[in-house]
């Protein structure tokens, strides 16, 4: 026996209690109804993946999978994200047949954590994957979904940040030396460090020009009013001209007040090749979910086809809704003696058939009869009148 | 690269596709909402728990689980059943104030496969633990909700047959002469193998008194019409009277015809200790679900109150449950060109203002329009009058 504790469980895993548990079922049933309406589908994937598969496709680094090897010494993964799953399933011919088509998920991911603190090894996304539809309205439809969702929930106070993995690459390639300084510039980006990005810039010993611009386009790329403020940067204007119509379209949907380009946008999930977004809380700043154009990732596959989606994290969200009241539901306990159960089932039958919630319980069982009635807003005991509860 | 193929998924590990999914969700909110209006709390807990204190308090085979080991070297193991998670959480402070304590569950488990065909290793358990009462109306209470509860999804072919693990222990105790003759005696019992038990008790040379009298409970345990008839077997008679009292109790909640008494029941799930069940669908045989007391797991987890409850398999119940009709639901879908993107929005929110379910899509993104416009019932184009789908 090593030294674990009987009640611990491993790092990063939570139990979720009654209370909490509830606030998720009402997050779920809420965005299931609303993601139904709009005609996506819900489907499941296992929690266990190859990572042969699933494990290499998705984008989550090696250190934070959870890695098991089955009888035939495979190695497998907990599923790290919904996305790479979903590739998978919607390679499979049932699938192909209703391209485009429009799935979603509210399903646990992975993430293996290596210390104490904080971050939840297995945590609860609610996302979209529309796949088989390359058109700026696929892009522009799960935008739409996704703030109307958040709005949905009753969330005022968000924004969305949305880039271009395909601009910034560009860009990346062109005022670098090697695809070293990329990578270092990306994942700088990534982490939101600015000044790191400026630092290394400054330690690439570029020409002129090229800092200068890369420099500049950091200044002016993070808040972009107009898409052709960044013109002058980009040498392809395919994409450019491809997000001035993604924001049309998001002006026609009466989203523009939510929206901010952010060019610099750069996400550690690799596999995004277009438009990409992120949404958060104003305020706090905390992330709340996100999503992206994601091309290639079926490719990988075996499939040609294109997809966009996006996924909100479930806590995140609840941590954000907090606060919003929650009606405390009438719960009724029925108190019996021995000899009194035919009566006491009669009881609680004809309670539960006016729709109430009633518990049955021989009063005997109470070790505290005070605390276990003070859960419950009625109290009926058999054979008295009903007496109220707290 | 090994020779897994991209499509494929481990051993035992299945895809839900919508239809299905849509079924289980049914089965999911019915049985909540049944629970929860008796007032039994839903809970969750992590997929995966330590080893040492999960995994080793289950009663799932060392080879049915899925391990892996984390980063600090600690064993994990996915979790094989909801029982063992729900007596870790229910000896939390918190819940411990509540008792007797009302637990319900929705949640996968997951068994390592070690062949192909047949047996998922991952399902979804739906269930129940009353924690802290040790009344023979805990008992009572969970049988009943087990029984109503699938009389509530609409099952009508079905029994339940209960046993009892002390009664049994007690007999094999007193008619072999070993304990490894009493293992494998339950082990014969636990497969159902009848024929094995005879030829493994003439095998054992026990005196004829004895083998003479396991036989004879073979032939009459199996079926009580009264419980007094397999008192002679019985050295002690707690268990006995325990057995008539819950009989009583299941006369007077009216299910005296759906339940049968065996006491050669025996469960592979060793932390049985005292009354234990077995639902089945009657013409099928199939297994639906399963439960019983279970007062010495708590005690593993450092707490001394009894517990009892049950789980239904829901991938079983689904099956039994199959050939009811399920609607078919209205589904449209609105079918725009580029430049009617704004009258198409219009159009949708129209539709799902009245509780519609709308899909927008671009028509011009179709591949195989016939194809995919067969998914809906109603197909709307903008522009032009509503034309009717198939």
């Amino acid at each position: 026996m090593s030294s674990i504790k009987m009640f611990e469980k491993p790092l990063g895993m939570r139990d979720t209690f009654p209370q909490i548990f509830e606030k998720v079922e009402t997050v779920r049933n809420t965005g299931r109804d609303f993601l139904c309406r709009r005609g996506f589908e819900f489907i499941k994937t296992p929690a266990v993946e190859y990572f042969d598969t699933v494990g290499k496709a998705s984008a989550i680094a090696d250190a934070h999978l959870f890695k098991l090897v089955d009888s035939q010494g495979n190695t497998l993964v907990l599923r790290p994200d919904m996305t790479t799953p979903i590739a998978r399933v919607a390679t499979s011919k049932l699938l192909k047949e209703m391209i485009p088509v429009r799935l979603a998920y509210f399903a646990s991911v992975f993430r293996a954590q290596e210390a104490e603190g904080g971050r939840p090894a297995e945590f609860d996304q609610m996302g979209i994957e529309l796949i088989g539809d390359n058109s700026v309205f696929a892009d522009a439809e799960v935008i739409v979904t996704a703030m109307e969702l958040l709005k949905h929930f009753g969330l005022v106070n968000f924004k969305m940040t949305i880039g271009h993995a395909g601009i910034l690459n560009c860009i990346l390639q062109d005022y670098t030396e090697s695809v070293e300084q990329q990578n270092i510039l990306r994942a700088l980006l990534v982490q939101r460090n600015y000044v790191g990005f400026e630092e290394a810039v400054e330690s690439f010993d570029l020409p002129k020009a090229k800092s200068d611009a890369l420099l500049q386009f950091i200044e002016e790329a993070m808040n972009v009013k107009e898409i052709q403020d960044i013109e002058k940067y980009v040498r392809k204007n395919d994409a450019l001209e491809y997000m001035q119509q993604l924001a049309k379209l998001l002006e026609i949907a009466d989203l523009a007040d939510y929206v901010a380009f952010d060019f610099t946008l750069s996400s550690h999930m690799s596999y995004y090749t277009g438009m990409l977004f992120e949404v958060f809380a104003t305020g706090s700043g905390f992330l709340l979910g996100n999503g992206g154009r994601y091309d290639g990732l079926l490719e990988v596959f075996g499939s040609k086809v294109g997809a966009t989606g996006f996924s909100i994290r479930v806590d995140r969200l609840l941590e954000t809704l907090d606060g919003q009241a929650v009606e405390r539901q009438e719960t009724t306990v029925v108190l019996f003696e021995e000899e009194q159960f035919e009566e006491a089932i009669a009881k609680v039958k004809t309670l539960r058939a006016t729709g109430k919630q009633a518990t049955l319980q021989l009063r005997s069982s109470l070790v505290e009869e005070e605390a276990f009635l003070a859960h419950f807003t009625e109290v009926v005991i058999v054979g008295q009148e009903d007496v109220d509860g707290e």
